[in-house]
């Protein structure tokens, strides 16, 4: 089966955005063994738009079209979807009466009369319904059997409507074919490293294949195999996946594709235990990705964010003279915060984050330089380094670097300590 | 002038990598005022890419093509270009011997043969000669007077072509003009509305454009002008920008692109007050936002995360009766919490945020429910109000409604109270 996706907007064009949806939907085509043959882009110009829905359904099973959608003059994609099927547009009251609905619960006053645009439906066409936006998705069959697939351009109501509607449409007409992924995430190692450790795995193989995908701080490593059903797809992947982790180690934190701070709330709810944080160059954005985990608070009582000198002294207790001496940017000010922060909260584990994210220094540390405490019953300990980069990056790889010592931790996996003197 | 992008490369299709290249392009070819109409991505194949070529040059006055210049053998862009042409290829001898001087240069021992189509040119083409890669950029020009660049697929490489060939060649070619742009940022209103109040004033409009870019709880608006000297652009947008403006009042929070964090910091160091946070819901994200900004320590002193209600009492001393009454999302907890960050910092403005993100209730909270405090001199305010979504996107629209809060606040505008009661 062949496939063809489009992206419509202008804004594409102009490059204020790069096309990432296209990307996301040609990766999922490929795992359940759809062939992308071509990608068009256009901006919102009916004309245009419809000449390119009219290219791609004459070389593609399966055109799937994103953006053009939303309320506004410039989403225009259902016309020239209509004006393409050569049938009129025909207005959906359930879909306009869910409309009102939804925006009446935002309390803003009345509606705007263009929303109602999302009502129109293609004759003939039928509709996705949205759960997170309020742009329905459309599908059209055309009398040659292809499949015309539109869904808004933000990325999640997109991959919403992918992976609640189309993906599944789309495998039932591929024929019977499985895919199964299995997704590792490693921290603390490079993904060129990654590379060089399992790399001949894989040589040559195209199933299971391998991908790699790294961001700030952190390595994934996604095995996918194809099968005519799942038992045996799963066959193909375990035992390498195994051996994956095994060559890797402890820097694997997750065979099931959770975020790190998943991994941790895991842990910290098999233990039965409970922390506390006390951040200071980071300014909460540990809290923030304890907190995005559904049912943290079964675990997380608080995190006290002391940018300030004075804060660390008055609401964590740490010294005058470790202030004065070491610096805010030291083991001895990390170890204090974080048995301030284990003592404010009444909590089991302390786990503290102190640095200099620059681009000046901080506290007689150059940008960069970083001390992670950990406080719990039996066990403190501090870890050091300096990272390079940006600011933004400093403080990525500062959150990955204190929620892998608490998972480490939690693990009895071993700790690291300081990198290097500080 | 019209320009077309295109991509070649299966790694495109397959959503190995996002097509950034298409990106950077469009957006240096709208700063000097060339028209992308379309992006087109295909895979290696050359018929394909043969018939992209085709349909390219029949709609643009300019196409550039990215990716399939390399060595190996699914590199087949030139030998494209060669058939769409319909000329013979040649080889340059000045490549061939600078191909061989580089590769000995790397110590790897004979040079691979298949290197040496890099040094083949369709007969009739120019060349452009690489800087860091090794494969040459190709410039053919049509009987029809439209133009085909070839640059590599990889970006450094690309970008080093755009610059110092292409990008100046098809300035020439574009003419004097200048490309200004004035972004005006607000939150509280949504796309639909604001295209309601504006869209008028942009009907049929092309200088200035117009172009709306939505994210959680917020909206830009970017007017974009061109004319042959910087002065008329500025000349061409200031009033619309001012119109824009007026009409959407105190829901602007910026006219120069500014990120609402920054616009708090830019109006706390204005007022030379200091700020400290209290958030349950958002778990520290509102101060992972005010410490993004360099030199937030000016200003910002710390925040204190009250996940737990014992932390809230304890940490902050909100009192046992509005935790046991009103709850941990009412208004009395939003002020009792902005009071405590105020008094346990000695800031001069507390801040505060408390609701229910979702999926389950909290303290007796429907999900959504969000009230925000803020505690300083001679003021206490709190707004309510429920939002609709996702646990990101509750968080999301909550952090956007608080800094907006103390934006009013610093800026002297009306505040607005709980949108419903709670």
């Amino acid at each position: 089966m062949r496939a063809e996706i489009v992206g419509v907007g202008t804004e594409l064009l102009l490059g204020q955005i790069a096309n990432t949806n296209a990307r996301w939907i040609g990766e999922r085509c490929s795992e359940i063994g759809i062939d992308v043959l071509f990608h068009q882009a256009v901006g919102d110009n009916l004309d245009r738009i419809v000449d390119v829905l009219r290219l791609a359904a004459s070389r593609a099973d399966v055109v799937i079209v994103t953006g053009g959608l939303g309320p506004t003059q410039d989403d225009i994609t259902r016309d020239a979807l209509a004006i393409f099927l050569g049938v009129p547009m025909e207005r959906h009251p359930e879909i306009e009466a869910w409309l009102r609905e939804r925006f009446a619960g935002f309390g803003r006053g009345p509606m705007p009369l263009n929303n109602l645009r999302q009502a129109d439906v293609p004759a003939g066409a039928r509709y996705i319904q949205p759960i997170r936006g309020s742009a329905p998705g459309l599908i059209a069959d055309l009398p040659d059997g292809a499949r015309i697939y539109a869904v808004p351009g933000v990325p999640i109501e997109m991959v919403e409507m992918m992976e609640g509607t189309i993906l599944p449409e789309l495998s039932a007409l591929a024929g019977p074919v499985v895919i199964r992924s299995t997704t590792l995430r490693c921290t603390g190692i490079g993904e060129s490293r990654v590379a060089e450790i399992v790399a001949d795995l894989f040589e040559g193989a195209t199933n299971p294949s391998l991908a790699y995908l790294a961001s700030s701080g952190e390595v994934k490593i996604r095995l996918t195999a194809k099968a005519p059903t799942q038992e045996e797809a799963t066959a193909l992947i375990a035992p390498l996946a195994t051996e994956v982790e095994h060559r890797l180690g402890d820097v694997v934190f997750t065979r099931t594709d959770e975020r790190l701070e998943e991994a941790v709330g895991r842990l910290l709810t098999d233990a039965g235990k409970t922390l506390a944080l006390a951040e200071s160059m980071t300014g909460g954005s540990v809290g923030a990705r304890i907190t995005s985990v559904p049912g943290a608070s079964a675990y997380f009582l608080g995190d006290a964010v002391v940018y300030a000198a004075a804060a660390k002294r008055s609401v964590l207790g740490v010294r005058e003279e470790t202030l004065a001496g070491p610096g805010p940017v030291s083991s001895a000010c990390a170890l204090e915060m974080a048995a301030g922060a284990r003592r404010l909260f009444s909590a089991d584990i302390g786990l503290s984050l102190t640095g200099a994210a620059g681009p000046e220094p901080h506290g007689g540390s150059e940008p960069g330089a970083v001390w992670i405490g950990l406080d719990a019953e039996h066990l403190t300990h501090a870890r050091g380094y300096v990272s390079t980069g940006e600011r933004d990056r400093v403080r990525a790889w500062a959150e990955q670097a204190s929620l892998d010592l608490l998972r480490r931790y939690l693990e009895g996996k071993p700790l690291p300590d300081g990198d290097r003197p500080l």
